[in-house]
């Protein structure tokens, strides 16, 4: 029997409430982030002020010592993209790493019971905790670029203008996280009522009770003013529709108990 | 001539990278607020571990002191859901409000360039910095109940059962978040490559640019088990409808420069 890997439960990762939806497994933390669009990192305040910062960030998931591992395995999280200034200077001061969080979550449907308590939503959710720190050889820098470019689109990066030039390298900033723990929740099926509600006819008579399913759709591609390129690329166009396909699909099938 | 509101900048809000993309407009900024499905919640870390918290969280802006307040006026940000008990521990023990932060992004499209590192997303952030309180009156619970139901489907409130009796008045919890400062920052339009990749003919001649718009679909609702209304009610109908028929248009709407 094959076991598969899973963060330690530690108190910064163990989830309380709910816990039957938790899991602590690779494989099913890193798809979560991994087919996020947009991540939300955390770090903390700076001293002169009491709020921590979250910044949404493009990231994903990879190994440069090891980059044929699976999803399954232990990976490092690339992260790129609206960089303040602020935390690169941090990971920069950082010589064991900035503690950072990252989030990822996504919307499946909306739960809709007969009480307003019982709605829900049915969701994907990650958190990673690790240590940030900036990438600094050319060589893991194209790694993490190609990695975070075929997350957007598949295929993208061998149907651009590659390599990045040296003004490209340098100006290119990529964060290496370093996991310490994670933890992910999924919430699936329809909403559950109480007998209290269930059993009254004038509520549920009058009371639709389902899910409305949720997913992230992309549109036919548009190309821009300056595009020389007449027909819309075979691989673009097999991205758009498998990820349609398979985003409605996720959220059709979350509409029924595991 | 009318003046919008802005919050006010702040070393802690102020957007340094590509600022000409900030804003700092009430109305704008709660507007991302309310059309996110899930905020991303951030606190600091407790003294035995370097890690801030993220918590996905559902929420939405409002004044119960005022509550025909509009969108662009000063509002308190709500939030329900997923709330650990470290978090409320936390708001409890704060007699000033826990210091947290807020965060909201929409993704409108991938943007396709010539090089990768042109590379963008079209979107919408928002992201608030605030004090939180636990919300202790059954009226302004009530209030934001009904707030927090109908902004995950608009007229939910009213078609559910209601009012909550005493067992869900004491397990539901609610944070009031009291605004200190804010800023938002939104992205539209096509590539923007350099003359250096413009030029060159086996680089434009190859390389489809152009921006792939994204929104958040809705599907079909789908009854329950023990659902007992024959049609999908009008409003969420409607609901449904509108939603996805806005959330294209602005997606699109996104692709061309402002």
């Amino acid at each position: 029997m094959v076991r598969n890997l899973e963060y330690p439960k530690k108190p910064e990762n163990t989830v309380k409430r709910y816990n039957s939806r938790a899991t602590y497994d690779l494989g099913a933390i890193h798809s979560i982030i991994n087919t996020t669009s947009v991540l939300h990192v955390s770090f903390a305040p700076s001293a002169d002020q009491p709020f921590p910062a979250i910044l949404p960030m493009i990231g994903a998931m990879g190994s440069f010592e090891y980059p044929s591992s699976g999803l399954d395995e232990p990976l490092d999280c690339y992260l790129h993209g609206y960089v303040s200034s602020r935390l690169m200077r941090l990971a920069r001061e950082s010589p064991d790493g900035l503690p950072i969080c990252v989030a990822a979550t996504k919307v499946d449907g909306f739960v809709l019971s007969l009480t307003p308590n019982s709605h829900s939503y049915n969701y994907r959710s990650a958190v990673l905790q690790g240590y940030a720190r900036l990438v600094e050889t050319a060589e893991e820098k194209v790694y993490a670029m190609q990695l975070i470019t075929d997350k957007v689109v598949a295929g993208r990066w061998e149907n651009t203008r590659v390599p990045p030039d040296n003004v490209e390298m340098t100006s290119t900033t990529i964060l290496r996280v370093k996991i310490e723990s994670g933890s992910g929740k999924v919430r699936q099926g329809g909403p559950h009522d109480e007998p209290k509600d269930q059993t009254r006819d004038e509520i549920t008579d009058k009371v639709w009770t389902g899910v409305v399913p949720v997913y992230e759709a992309l549109d036919a591609p548009v190309p821009s003013a300056t595009n020389k390129v007449a027909q819309i690329p075979a691989y673009l166009d097999r991205y758009v529709s498998e990820v349609n396909r398979g985003n409605r699909e996720i959220a059709l099938n979350a509409v029924n108990e595991p």
